[in-house]
């Protein structure tokens, strides 16, 4: 677990951040369904009351997670992206550190798939509410595109990183269905989409292609809940 | 609504039919979470054991609904299969009866995806319970691919129908989120895919791209839960 942005300094501080600490702790060996409030306060040894004055709702707890989650997700992919210039090489590192950080939730992803897929969810990866988590990914991937040597047209590049990031919840959602031992097969996946991409990167240049592929990104990179 | 295959002419076949309508006209102008057994029951004049005894659980009337929207489906996609041999036109046809069909639950959609979207969801479109549904569509899109005049390298069709039925639920998917007027983006989206799609086609004749093209196809085939 990546440690809190902020150090705690006062006691309200020392509290919200073991509240935090025993929730993150819950999702990641309870799951998310059987992590409640009350659980985390008793655990905690807070009152229900002094939980909810630093969380308002179990959504404020999920976003904590999602934060550790990405912040831990950037920590591990920024050394490979120090070792390369190469885009697809660059993609790959920042989906394959990506896959990693959820491999302790596999056996619980079905519960936080099923309270994140409404649009009407704040636990949405989609939401206002999961910005702050997912402002982190689309700006790894912004640095993957932008760093590398052999980048995209630069009229791909607004929208390149929302849609990979569209395309990280995609392996993340193929993750979740994955079966075989270690998800292996959502690793297999993603070798093959970036071996095709990185045969498919000179059509990006093809000037038919060109307009349609930008229309789609552009489209793709819009969606929100 | 289309028909039920079988004509009730029982009493028993009589009152299952007559559950099952007013189970299907409930989830749509209800949605599912207001849907249950009790209600269903009630207006249908039985008792909740007579409702349990056709249908065990809700899942079994959801099914009910997933073979009404993928009959009416097959049948709105039918006549425009007959006008054309373009295998992208015929692509058009399928995904956008397909999307036809799912415009009067629009308001409810988020409902159905939480409840469905969970591997260890009865009511998933990949589960054994709705394998039923899914082949219908499947089936839809292998005759529109083995129809085309134009159709891709034969190693790509046994893979194909079952990638393009994930390509629909994803296509359903952006349309759950789409706030926009009639849902026009997702149409949008579609009309831009398949001009892509149209202008890639070739492609899949390019040897270098064809072997991952067509690992990746083969994977993306065989989700299941």
């Amino acid at each position: 677990m990546s440690s809190s942005a902020v150090q705690p300094v006062t006691k309200s501080e020392r509290t919200r951040a073991l509240i935090r600490d025993v929730a993150l702790t819950s999702f990641r060996e309870r799951g998310y369904d059987a992590t409640t409030i009350r659980l985390i306060a008793q655990e905690a040894g807070v009152s229900v009351g002094t939980t909810n004055y630093h969380f308002a709702s179990k959504n404020d707890l999920v976003q904590e997670l999602y934060l550790d989650v990405q912040l831990a997700h950037r920590d591990a992919a920024a050394p490979l992206l120090a070792e390369t210039t190469d885009l697809v090489e660059r993609l790959g590192a920042v989906f394959r550190t990506g896959l990693a950080q959820l491999e302790p939730y596999h056996r619980f992803a079905p519960e936080f798939l099923s309270a994140s897929m409404s649009p009407r969810s704040a636990m949405n990866p989609l939401s206002e509410e999961s910005s702050p988590a997912r402002d982190i990914i689309v700006g790894l991937f912004r640095d993957a595109v932008t760093g590398a040597k052999n980048s995209v047209p630069k009229e791909f590049e607004e929208g390149l990183p929302s849609a990979l990031f569209l395309a990280h919840l995609l392996l993340a959602l193929f993750w979740v269905y994955d079966k075989s031992p270690g998800q292996q097969r959502t690793n297999a996946l993603l070798d093959r989409g970036l071996r095709l991409l990185k045969l498919s990167l000179p059509l990006t240049r093809v000037r038919v292609l060109r307009a349609p592929l930008r229309e789609l990104l552009d489209m793709v990179a819009e969606v929100k809940v």
